[in-house]
């Protein structure tokens, strides 16, 4: 029989992957105890914006109740400067999950990590700052090239699909990476998918853009994927998993689809209100790449050799599987030396709380079996 | 820093994987030691039919030289029974690469496991047996329910693919995996896709055999692709990780592209030369499918709520990903419940020597991080 262990959870953010998250998290410690796992997880923080719940002496929390129990709560939210100091005083193993976009949490990642806390988070943020941010924290993680926590963070591109570790185990055992493709943004799938179908159709652009915030597949204001920031950010993550020195995620050419003329709009809805007026130039784009055979897709790329990273619109055949995407999926292409001429291709949704969660519950097994 | 270690590998079949398998663990070494990592591996055992080399002491084998020398050896092959006692003697932890199609070796694993010893293998002869066999494998695995040496089979589904480990984390975190679907052969996929390509096109069954056998891309005997075992058993190896206690793989319908009347045939020759016999039959299937807008392609799949497993032939619409499929590519479909209507999707080469190895090689490395 294995020794019995306690490992403590610590949580940030309960908010739609948070949500999901915990639900996620009770479900394993359930099917863990039916199994009769020797390992007992036990959640022991909790915060979101202005709250928290902890106690001094790492008092398990009640996950029924821990919504409410945290409403509740008159415990003002910890700085991440200390909240490092009192996971650091926990007597048992800590796995910490952010599931917030905070940098201001990410650039205490290192610092977490030096005190043997593991982290496993969905949050970009730092992954995709300075690569100096980048360099502290593998340098401080176990699976880095220090001996502190362990670092995972899959669901930072592509959410739940297994995409980071696909690529690292390419790296790994030795493959060499020539080339990465894909759509990697949700919304960017959904947007041209019905701007551009294959076959035909779709309507205005600036009518995709409002039907897209409409059904939720958008930030709040739209502008926030149009900029290609957030594919930007993922590319950035992936380039330097390859092995590139990329210092942060606007030091490659990043195509933004925000109209000149509307980069000083004063807010979304103005920028909505006024974003019909350049549809003429986004036809116009749509006729040329029909007129090839062709359909225009929103695609991140990294040429590992040349360096290239670049983010914005490409024409596509029909045919071709990034063409062929349907509704907000994300798509991958690895073309590396030994899967030669045919890439490994991983596809599927790319977006959502409970697959993002997923891959932040993944990762929090991986940090559980690592943890002897 | 972290304490130097020293780590054993026992490699069995020096083969087409086997081969790629060395190869890529030489160049792994050379990167870990430029690394300064704090583990050493040691190559100590090394067997391919009828010869074996290795020392009683345990003495590092020269990967350099290690063809030559295995040629040059006297020493028999070790029965895997008495591998197991050699091994269980090592004064360090011993990873087994078990690189055969051996059902022998693979009954071993049970003992192997609870002697200490780890395995990785694309071998998928034991992991398709009877239900007995796997379940005494996993009750012995530091990563099934036991405290023996850890267990690793990705190549035996889609070779270097992601495809167990995807599956094992959608189950492990609590996803709900409804149907499991795919071309899992990378023979049926090059045959299908000639056979009959999108848009038309194509040469008779018989030829198109023909010419996969001459490509290399069928076993020595065709007859060991078309009767459609290979596959039954990658699919009786998915059912059983997503849940279902399947027997083993002729417990559930599998098609043979066998003719009835040509099974009595004494030699793969006798049967190559008599399949255009059948050639009516095969383009009476086409042209069905044609009819509907449709392309035949050799498929599996399993229905995990009704328990239905099935290999054979079905009609995909043109624009389904699975009648997409290029060259000898695989593809796996997994439908889960978080993923909805869309499923999560895993392509690329499913066989070759390279990408073969290329999973035994990330399993070792899984091992290598759990064995602290």
């Amino acid at each position: 029989m294995p020794t019995p262990r306690q490992v403590y959870v610590a949580v940030i953010g309960v908010g739609g992957v948070g949500k999901c998250f915990l639900n996620q998290f009770q479900a394993l410690r359930t099917r863990m105890s039916q199994a009769r796992s020797p390992t007992y997880l036990d959640l022991i923080f909790v915060s979101r914006s202005k709250k928290s719940l902890f106690s001094e002496s790492f008092r398990p929390l009640n996950l029924d109740t821990i919504e409410q129990d945290l409403n509740d709560s008159k415990q003002p939210v910890l700085e991440a400067s200390a909240l490092v100091e009192y996971l650091a005083t926990a007597p048992e193993k800590v796995i910490l999950v952010d599931n917030t976009s905070s940098l201001d949490i990410a650039q205490q990642y290192p610092a977490f990590l030096r005190k043997g806390v593991s982290i496993v988070t969905p949050n970009k943020k730092g992954f995709s700052d300075s690569f100096e941010l980048w360099e502290d924290m593998f340098a401080a993680a176990s699976n880095g090239s220090g001996n502190g926590g362990y670092l995972f963070h899959e669901s930072t591109v592509g959410a739940g699909l297994p995409v980071l570790s696909s690529l690292k185990e390419l790296v790994d055992t030795g493959d060499e990476v020539t080339k990465i493709e894909g759509v990697f943004s949700g919304t960017m799938s959904f947007l041209f998918n019905s701007f551009m179908p294959v076959g035909g159709g779709g309507g205005s652009f600036a009518a995709e853009v409002k039907k897209a915030k409409d059904l939720g597949y958008t930030e709040p204001d739209p502008r926030d994927d149009l900029n290609g920031l957030d594919v930007a950010r993922k590319l950035t993550i992936l380039a330097r998993l390859a092995g590139l020195k990329i210092q942060n995620p606007t030091s490659f050419p990043v195509q933004s689809l925000i109209p000149k003329e509307l980069e000083s709009c004063s807010s979304g809805d103005d920028f909505m209100s006024r974003l019909p007026e350049f549809d003429d130039q986004m036809e116009k784009l749509k006729q040329e790449a029909a007129n090839e055979g062709k359909v225009v897709r929103f695609v991140g790329s990294i040429d590992v050799a040349s360096q290239a990273v670049k983010v914005g619109l490409e024409k596509f055949d029909a045919s071709h599987p990034i063409a062929a995407l349907k509704g907000s999926d994300n798509i991958i292409n690895f073309y590396t030396k030994r899967y030669g001429s045919n890439p490994l291709i991983i596809q599927g949704a790319g977006a959502g709380g409970e697959v993002t969660a997923m891959g932040v519950t993944g990762d929090l097994l991986k940090v559980l079996r690592l943890l002897n």
